[in-house]
Parts: structure tokens; C-alpha cells; sequence
């Protein structure tokens, strides 16, 4: 196991935004938001959350793992599904506080617990004063309930 | 104005997760991370977070508001800049707890503070033990200093 991240602390702000150091910011519960693309049509197909160790799992795997917030527990996405993340490229943003995966993902290629490709299936309109969401993707690739036998 | 979204809270899982009713799930500081794709290429630009009257202003302009968490106020993205982003579609994921917006960038089409056309400038890899960022992005789009005036 590689020593932790370094902290933002002692940094300058030019050093954090424009350095080829990684500095990854935790917030006040020890983590930092990850968004998830599909590499190959490019779509936003997850968003979660990732505590160092994660992070650390991630890069050094190059399988996404995550820190699940509902369970409270690391979390190797896949593990259970067999939809693993390979992850192509992991970026950081200007402030070093949030990180992008581009994934491949293996199995059934779905993302999403409800069996869809991607999380974001559904779009939102505002019509007549109220906001409605409509569905983008036709069907599950997998059936929920057969893959994680709830 | 319209009326505030409605609670999660006397929803159930499967009104949440596979309904066609926009129920939007603020944390406990009021916010919800909303992730940002350029409409043509595809690529995450930019992570903020909105606040309720943010993300109510996005829908009915379908330009895009958010919180800014720094300076603790509501924040018309490109006000400043001209780098305005008409939202061309809006989406929610399955636990409807983030925000993807998809969006088209106005003027230099500059999403980052720092000119750059996404935050996510930079890749971050694991080397002997060291994660080290390379640039992703050649460079700015516009020079902050002339743009912010510091």
C-alpha cells in the first residue's frame, strides 16, 4: 500500500490548479464525488462518492471502487453483479476536488443497480408549472431482482 | 416563481427510482452535486452544486444556475465570463439525489475559471508509487486575468 495523498493544506493555490501533483480533496466526511463515463459513447453512467482508500484502490487496480454512503462500506463496483469498471483514463478538476472515470464496463454492461446502462435514464422538463421526467433509456439490460436476489 | 419541488420523504423506492415525478433530494447542507457535459463533444466541463432556487432557475431559463459554495451565493454560470451554458437537457439518476446537465457554452465556450474548456484538464496515473497529473488540455481558451480582472 502507497503512502496517503498529500494534503491541500501547505499548497498554493497555482500548485493545487496548475501542478502535476495530485492533491485530491476530501470534504469534512473523508470524501470526494466521482463522475463516471461510459469511454465509449461518452455518457455520464454513474455518480458516487470515493474515501482515500478507494481512491487509492482505484488507481491502483484500475477497477472503480467507491465508499458507499448507504452501507458504509468500501464498495468494489461489480463485486457482487459482475459489471466491473474498468477504468481507462481518471481525471481531477481545477480545484482538485472532485475526479472523472472513463470506464469500460464488463458483464451485462449496465451501471445502475435498477439494470439500466446508466443511472441518468431519466430527463426532467418543466411543463405547466410542474417538473416531469421522462425516460431515455427503453429497457434494463439485467432484472434486479435476478441479479442480487432481493 | 413555482412552487418548491416535492419531498422524497412519504415516497417510496420504486416512486423515486422509477417514476416519472422529479423529486430532487438536497442534502443536509441544501445542495445537490450536479455534473456538467459539453452537448457536442460529449466531455464532462465542469462539477458544481445547486441549491433548490438554482436548480428551479435552470429549468424555467434553461440556462444554467448553481450555488457557489465559496462565495455562498447563487451564481449565474458566465455572467461574468459571457461563458454562459444553455442547458439542453437536464437528468437525474435513479436515487434522483445528482443532476447531469447537458449543455452548449457561450462566447470563448470556456467552462473553467482557470480559461480552460473543462476543469478536468488534467489525468491523474499512479508511477512508482507517486500519482502524478499530466495536462489533457494545450491551452486556455481565454486568460483569466483579462476576464476576472485579478
Amino acid at each position: 500500500m502507497c503512502a496517503p495523498f498529500d494534503p491541500q493544506a501547505d499548497k498554493s493555490k497555482d500548485e493545487i490548479e496548475l501542478g502535476t501533483h495530485f492533491l485530491p480533496k476530501f470534504d469534512s466526511d473523508g470524501l470526494i464525488p466521482a463522475i463516471v463515463t461510459d469511454i465509449d459513447s461518452g455518457d455520464v453512467v454513474m455518480f458516487a462518492f470515493m474515501n482515500e482508500k478507494s481512491l487509492r484502490l482505484t488507481l491502483e487496480t484500475k477497477e472503480a471502487h467507491y465508499w458507499s454512503r448507504s452501507r458504509q462500506e468500501l464498495w468494489h463496483k461489480g463485486a457482487t453483479s459482475g459489471n466491473v469498471q474498468d477504468v481507462i483514463e481518471l481525471r481531477t478538476d481545477c480545484d482538485q476536488d472532485a475526479v472523472w472515470l472513463k470506464v469500460r464496463t464488463r458483464g451485462a454492461t449496465a451501471n445502475c443497480h435498477q439494470g439500466f446502462k446508466s443511472c441518468f435514464y431519466r430527463a426532467a422538463e418543466l411543463q405547466d408549472g410542474q417538473t416531469n421526467l421522462s425516460f431515455k433509456e427503453e429497457s434494463p439490460l439485467f432484472d434486479p431482482k435476478e441479479v442480487y436476489k432481493k
